[in-house]
């Protein structure tokens, strides 16, 4: 037999595995990713986990069916929820986290030296344990002598603790599954209370895109509680619309007034989103979103 | 028979027109879109041309494959392409625009009484006709008595025009298909030539998330031109990765040094996205994006 009678395909069906992740955003819209490979299904006491491995983005974290993370674009939600609020309070010494089991708001938080003790409240143990797992460069603070860690609701964590903070971050998954609770008026007002005198809370406020009407209801209820609300936007290009927003909540600083260039330029973080033009920058809202406010 | 006789779906398949359409960004990402009804495909000399109806979007113009508009969110590109630049120079007389066969930047454009003289190319007839029938709302000022309608190759127009410009849009589709000439250096030099000493040029220059080489390329090709090249953003969600850039190229006026705030106030525009606030946040770019500069 010479090489002419050898039978080859001439265009190999190279690509076989076509797996898609899809997530749908209102049954009508949707983002899909082309996966390499799952890498963990599971299910803890409070819902369904997944890790997938994708071409583009990298390792995602799925909780409750919604993308809470991927390797290749996490940096813009944390560095957004993390340095917007420490660089408008002067002297954050005492931070909670309620959430954020996926670790990348502590490892941003950790970047400043001034913060002597951080404690994160995370319901789900399993979601702490996969990450450190399948994410160790997001997962890599929470051994950190620092870091309190609490296994609790956030929502009953906040109504008894008797600890004061300069900060406090909802890093929390959308309101549906376990954390629904942490977008109540009554949640927020133990926050308030929970703060020091000139503390500040931010917090995860969904898409002013898709999610309009939860957008107007969580706004109402923080205004209710606290004398400073603004909200600022970034681009999370794995999140639902890719507009994402966030709430600067304040006792007495204003983010934009009261931002410390100086401060910033001496701690010198190396960050891929977050810049002192883009602190300010990310408060200006396009007239369809200020609409909601 | 009686009732209890009647045969009835329990759940009834009220879905079964489920037709999606999907735009891979790169083979590995994409956004889909669910469709209520396909109202028109044809193919021009140039390239293929469909309007679909979209259950969220509304009605979508796609050119060679790529969604050029949707009645939901066009406002925020054509906005942005126009208003940056018409607040950035004092007092445009005669623009140009180049491309923007849908109609919706001399929609903008027009808002501007100042403005004497609009000419504007687009190499294909098509696209504009089909704009007119599928989107009279965009499509609306084509016959203004300020246009001129010219239906040529906009990088042949550009290098025999006599007549000198303050403002050149360029409203390109994607540098694939008829539109590739309308990104060389020597395109841009020749519309340098084209504009007064005081001229400004806009132009649509891509994701910088999706398409880093090609926006990288871009700018070095208009930095090699204008003395004044500044990148700004905006959130366009039916485009790939949702973060479109845009340039602004002068060869006098700074856009955030020369914003008026007066005029734009003076001028009382109504708009969705574009404020005066936008119009200096937009060009506060992420570090990631600062760095393909």
């Amino acid at each position: 037999m010479d090489n002419n009678d050898k039978v080859i395909l001439e265009e190999p069906v190279s690509d076989f595995w076509n797996v898609w992740y899809s997530e749908l955003h209102n049954q009508e819209v949707g983002l899909s990713i082309k996966i390499k490979k799952m890498l963990y299904s599971g299910e803890s006491e409070f819902q369904r986990i997944d890790v997938l491995d994708s071409c583009y983005f990298g390792k995602m974290l799925i909780l409750y069916g919604s993308i809470m993370i991927t390797e290749k674009d996490e940096f813009i939600y944390h560095e957004m929820i993390t340095h917007v609020p420490m660089f408008t309070h002067p002297d954050v010494r005492n931070a909670l986290i309620i959430g954020g089991g996926d670790g990348g708001t502590l490892r941003e938080l950790i970047k400043h030296q001034s913060i002597k003790k951080i404690t994160q409240v995370e319901i789900d143990k399993k979601v702490i344990e996969v990450s450190k797992k399948y994410f160790p460069e997001v997962a890599k603070e929470f051994d950190n002598p620092k870091v309190k860690l609490v296994y609790e609701d956030g929502a009953e964590f906040i109504k008894k603790t008797e600890e004061k903070y300069d900060l406090i971050i909802i890093d929390s998954s959308d309101p549906v599954g376990p954390a629904i609770s942490l977008f109540s008026k009554s949640f927020y007002s133990y926050c308030f209370n929970a703060l020091n005198d000139d503390g500040i809370l931010t917090a995860q406020t969904e898409s002013p895109f898709f999610n309009k009407n939860e957008v107007r209801k969580i706004y109402k209820n923080l205004k209710d509680i606290f004398p400073i609300v603004k909200m600022y936007l970034a681009y999370v290009p794995t999140y639902p619309s890719s507009l994402w927003s966030f709430a600067l909540c304040s006792k007495k600083y204003d983010p934009v007034e009261d931002f410390d260039n100086n401060r910033y330029k001496n701690l010198n973080l190396k960050t891929n989103y977050y810049n002192c033009d883009i602190h300010k920058a990310c408060f200006s809202l396009p007239n369809f979103v200020k609409e909601l406010l």
